[in-house]
């Protein structure tokens, strides 16, 4: 497939790749009797929001105010923000509060009280603990914290306390498929060790909500946990792939780049599709930090990324591609290649637009 | 100043250090009888275009397609892309060849080749060459290659050769101004060394045009060159900072973050501020990346930055910062921080739209 109409940066999307990306979690899942609330902040598209709905989801997570009230506009009506609460925009969590049911975020007994003192609808609260990562969260060691800010939520009458919510960023940060089964083991029963401590301080029931796309999709046994919250899963890109979380053929996204310059005797090639299209996070590639992986076209969309080949260099529009002898010799200017992204969530934010296979476009957020 | 209205990652822009330092660019090339064409990926709006235009800039860089043919809409005749042609989007530069003067970048003889077969209206060409940074255009020491391009230019009718023009994009990575000036002088006597070649094989008159910001700010004597393209100079950011380039009270623009996060004990906040917003170019911070440096808001816009404070680590919509202490212990959740951020060209691409110090919103493409 020569992609002609394609003239610039192009996500395309297989259709197929990611449906059966959603339908082997969603199976997971429902087999282990766990409720899979997928983070839409992967995909932020309505469109493929059904695809998930069609699989039995009805439960959704996202990362931003905005991002709620847009699937809450596209039918959503039980939507976690799996984000700190940010006091600024309490007209927009109040307005959705009101509208459907929403879940918020606290790690701290000022933020409990600045919604117990301005939410005008009820909420599901979930106590945000860090499990280890060290962005966000109430450290997992630190259970007087978490008692604390249970307290502090008791007391208000809009803020129902769900249940105790963490992400495992650190699997990102993992060497082995094993050590991530083993951080994620770890962080169930973490969690599971604030929740019986909360218990015996009468706060019941209690819901333990994990998940990251690395753990969910390498652990067999999701264990005592009452949701997971993987969103990465429906596309995979090269992070995934280099950690061991998927193969070649799970990825379900690239971006086609037309071929602007072909330097032979460097084995490079310049692209139309720089840092505002595939966006300059990284992935280790023979231990070289890459923006991603390379192949060819292909008639059912792309094919194997080619051995050796990534994106070395990226400006504000150029990519400057590694692709070894002598297979740069097949690269000519006007081309295509397409590029595996290293993470493709922020390529979706950054291009907002798919092209399936089929030719069709969808629109993101 | 609160901005108890911005709820959101919202770009400032202080509109007199902007308008100062376009004067200040302005002034320096009329003086030295050379052409400012300002690249305008930079800013990306046509409104800010427009103080350029008040200040004599009559002729404009751009890095796609899509740009020039928006600035083209906003009333510029004159416009260079300064980016490898496109065979891919061979119907808008036709167009835009037939509305308006543009000047387009050829760096192979297949390139050239393909223009002149597809190119229905005349379009000036530079031959760009790679002085030494190692990403698109000839090498300036072939010269036998930039004479062969030239001689599959001169048989074109719609093909007219202007000039040869480069882009010091490893000024970016000089130790020193020193270095930078240095690399400067080496630019303009190689572009002079090609001129003078091609002179001498009958292509004459050429035009040089080189420029980025780093050197067209800090070269006291731009040299034997026609024209100048820098364009990060209107804002300046936390890299030209780093490099010696501004001061402090230059960089023109800085990320209002909301705080939803704050960890004394590990001296970070937590801001809803992250990779989609800052996105993920660095400076070196005390040897570390940092992905902004970090300024609490003032009555006029921000302050200076916060000594030892830095955007440590992002995620999609996290942004984690490191405040020293005691400073640390002042900021409060639901407060807002300031970033300025590392390379502000992407961020500009990502947020696509300024609120100016009086409150106006100002969009960009």
């Amino acid at each position: 497939m020569n992609w002609p109409d394609i003239q610039k940066p192009t996500l395309l999307l297989d259709e197929q790749r990611a449906w059966r990306n959603i339908q082997r979690m969603a199976e997971k899942a429902h087999a282990q009797g766990i409720r899979l609330r997928p983070h839409f902040k992967t995909h932020q598209s309505a469109e493929i929001g059904e695809w998930f709905r069609q699989q039995g989801v009805n439960a959704i997570t996202v990362s931003s105010v905005d991002m709620a009230q847009y699937f809450a506009r596209h039918g959503w009506d039980d939507i976690t923000i799996a984000f700190p609460a940010n006091l600024r925009q309490m007209e927009g969590i109040n307005d959705l509060a009101r509208a459907i049911r929403l879940g918020v975020l606290v790690d701290s007994v000022a933020t409990a009280a600045a919604l117990r003192e301005r939410l005008s609808a009820p909420v599901d609260v979930w106590i945000e603990i860090d499990e280890g990562t060290g962005r966000t969260g109430i450290p997992w060691g630190r259970v007087e914290e978490s008692l604390q800010v249970a307290a502090a939520l008791r007391t208000g009458a809009p803020l129902r306390l769900q249940g105790l919510l963490t992400h495992t960023g650190r699997a990102y940060r993992a060497a082995s498929e094993g050590e991530i089964r083993q951080m994620y083991a770890e962080t169930v029963e973490r969690m599971n060790h604030i929740r019986q401590r909360l218990n015996q301080h009468g706060y019941a029931p209690l819901e333990v909500s994990v998940g990251d796309t690395p753990s969910c999709t390498l652990a067999a046994d999701l264990g005592s946990v009452d949701e997971i919250r993987p969103g990465n899963f429906v596309f995979y890109d090269a992070q995934q792939l280099a950690l061991g979380v998927c193969q070649a053929d799970d990825v379900a996204v690239a971006v086609a780049c037309p071929v602007v310059g072909v330097y032979p005797d460097r084995q490079e090639a310049a692209l139309y599709g720089g840092a505002v299209h595939l966006t300059k996070d990284t992935v280790g590639m023979d231990g070289r930090p890459a923006y991603g992986l390379i192949a060819f076209p292909a008639d059912n969309g792309w094919g194997a990324p080619i051995p050796g080949a990534y994106v070395a260099r990226l400006t504000q529009e150029h990519g400057v591609v590694h692709i070894p002898e002598p297979t740069i010799r097949q690269v000519k200017v006007g081309d295509l290649l397409c590029v595996l992204p290293a993470h493709v969530c922020l390529v979706v934010s950054a291009l907002r637009e798919y092209k399936t296979l089929a030719g069709k476009s969808i629109k993101a957020l």
